[in-house]
């Protein structure tokens, strides 16, 4: 008999199907037992009534605990009205179950799936814990926000491209980068995948990539990851960094666009309050922003610093939900030492980039800007930061052949679900997360 | 004003429109040069006569060189028939050059685009071979086969899940792997996201990844890279691996699909033959697929060996086109001791595997199976295996909690995309191919 999901059962009632899933939760009231039985789409209440049962069925029932992986076969019914009330979660119908059988046994958990644990625990059960209801809905939010940026930059006429994470030179400057034995050779993992996708704006103009990244910090705060994932699109043709600023606002609200359209329930589960979309999102430059943040929030010296503090963040979020009424602010014309050697400066503001972050909720998410396309100037640019062009002929290569003006962007898909969802630790929206001291178990294990 | 996209011109006749490319080429006719403008949409010929043009404009002309980047304003005019005969590929129109900018400037080009060269020279230059129709073309068909892939699993319910590269342990056992330097402590760069994804089943029953695996393999041949981009997906509650294989034709179908619908005019330059898909593609068995090597091609000895030497899956390849009229073929049921530790055995068929792979025209583009879901069974193959089940503690904790009868497949996308487009390398269908000797630039640079 075919297998019926939980969601489709309240079509069902009196009719006789057969389910698949993990058991959620026992409950026993004398004779009766309650299986609340979970499968990926949601809870469906199952009553055990032995003499319902055929007989191989009886003899399975006492052993069933939590996370054994049953197949039922059983009648729908719908619920009575007092108990719709009492147990919203598992639904208006329930399952008469008739017949049980044991597809996986499960040995005692180690504790109550979606207890409140310690961030160590967690990771340590990490295998275990992805099952509970929460972690579920952080990940199948995580997976919407991808298939939203995908969705917009495919209707924006962007081409996918496979970028690799092998590289032969640390592209930002050489800080931070794990290295690889690579047949005998120094390799590194890639920290962004910025030289690629530059080289193909010369292919298909317009081009994203998303996948790994790596950056071997020493620090392990509640923001710190050491791989994550990047989503990365770069521009041809542009006029200058506003037409990428419009690209990726439209991405985003694309995004949580994509959330909202299948992701309600987890919404819901994790009280999300999803953020507006104002026609033009407010955006000021970086000195513009410091004095602020010296005017109205007393952080003295701030304008004299080349970016902010995680707190001025804050307070910028702050401001910006006050002033405007937008969760997003633009924060454009970082210091040209603050910034890559690819970054066009502004040349009507010298020393300052035509470049850009964008807080959302007073926290950085995106990183953006022009690059510079002429080769010459590119060339002097690299020596200006101590950087040898020959080091770089493979990539300058793109620009000595003719390159259009472009420009782009790189976004952290784990901060983004971090920082929408209100996450305590970013290691909560990475789904297996590589830190200072662990890589699945503890290092000091090996 | 606005740009106006080559594919876009054919409708303006008459019209003043602004376009923006690079010079694909540049004829001489007297004092009248044709500039072929290359834009991601294709090529668009410009008539440059002095005379039409304004004052700054002029002085540019003679400078301009194949792979300029040019803005042109100009008027779209009808090409005459004799015309459009002689030179198909630019199209019905021309653009009659009013206002010319550069862009960006161009050095001399190291040959022309898209001459035949080796591969040793593709590689040195590739971020200007890549421009060449003929590998943008390969590469406009790579995104719509990853783009099919994830559409169908999309329709079929799996959620998107992203994978780390960064591993503690060999997945596949330990040979080939490259070693990474994780804040002094030994980890590897990932073979495949097996054991990720079947964690994930336990999660959301169905799911998918995408991204780079790496084989620290010594050979350098036709079909070696060392990174490439694996397609996996993973579904839990199956019968068995018939349900798997039915899903991963589906899938595959929806990749081709995908290609005709959005890469029409690459097919028919690349002179693609697009598969066809009967209803139900052959399967036979391994031992049953040897006999045919066997008795047909005088193959002897291939019932003894634990699978197919290259040259027999060619003549699989023909055997199948031959005898089923099908560019697939499914054979099933490989030795258990040539499939990974997680591999569900036949319980009808003892030594021999519920596994598959899938041969295209004669090469083995997919492989997957069924694996062992029950936790002992599974303790009791790593100890066969030789492996140590306390090295698995992580992997095995989804077994230990609940894990249903599951099964999978992995994919290279690189190879699809060779096998499909008839390419004498694989090189030629990865983006930036590292191999034995090059990163970018070759490792003896270093």
């Amino acid at each position: 008999m075919e297998r019926t999901i939980n969601t489709h059962t309240a079509t069902k009632i009196g009719e006789e199907i057969t389910v698949k899933g993990w058991v959620n939760a026992r409950r026993n009231m004398g004779k009766i037992a309650f299986l609340d039985m979970r499968d990926r789409t949601g809870i469906l209440q199952t009553v055990v009534v032995p003499a319902e049962l055929d007989n191989a069925s009886k003899d399975l029932v006492e052993g069933i605990r939590p996370e054994y992986v049953l197949e039922i076969k059983g009648i729908v019914q719908e619920r009575g009205e007092k108990q719709k009330n009492d147990l919203m979660a598992t639904g208006t119908v329930e399952l008469l179950a008739k017949e049980i059988k044991v597809l996986a046994e499960a040995q005692t958990l180690p504790y109550e799936l979606g207890s409140d644990i310690h961030m160590d625990t967690y990771l340590e059960n990490l295998p275990f814990n992805l099952r509970s209801e929460k972690a579920t809905a952080v990940f199948k939010i995580q997976s919407a926000l991808i298939a939203g940026y995908r969705k917009k930059l495919d209707e924006k006429d962007f081409t996918e491209f496979q970028c690799p994470k092998i590289v032969a030179m640390a592209t930002e400057g050489g800080a931070n980068v794990f290295n690889v034995d690579y047949f005998g050779h120094k390799a590194y993992l890639a920290q962004s995948p910025q030289f690629y996708k530059q080289k193909m704006v010369s292919v298909f103009e317009r081009v994203y990539t998303t996948g790994s990244v790596y950056r071997a910090e020493e620090h392990d705060t509640n923001r710190h990851i050491n791989e994550y994932t990047s989503l990365d699109f770069e521009m041809g043709f542009i006029k200058n960094q506003n037409d990428v600023m419009e690209m990726i606002y439209s991405v985003i609200k694309s995004m949580m666009d994509e959330v909202k359209a299948t992701c309600q329930d987890e919404i819901k589960l994790l009280e999300v309050t999803m953020p507006e979309f104002p026609e033009n999102p407010p955006q000021m430059k970086l000195k513009e922003a410091q004095k602020v943040l010296e005017d109205e929030y007393g952080e003295k010296g701030a304008t004299k610093e080349p970016d902010f503090e995680p707190h001025q963040e804050k307070l910028m979020g702050e401001y910006t939900k006050k002033k405007f009424k937008s969760d997003f602010l633009f924060v454009t014309h970082y210091p040209v030492e603050k910034r890559p050697m690819y970054t066009m400066p502004d040349a009507e503001d010298p020393g300052y980039t035509m470049s850009f972050d964008l807080l959302f909720r007073g926290m950085e998410i995106v990183t953006g800007g022009q690059r510079i396309h002429d080769y010459d100037m590119l060339v002097e640019s690299m020596k200006k930061f101590k950087l040898d062009p020959k080091d770089f002929e493979y990539y300058l290569m793109a620009f000595k052949y003719g390159m259009p003006p472009h420009g782009g962007i790189g976004m952290g898909l784990e901060r983004v679900t971090w920082q929408l969802l209100g996450l305590d630790n970013i290691k909560q929206a990475t789904l297996f997360p590589r830190d200072r001291v662990r890589i699945d178990e503890p290092l000091s294990k090996k």
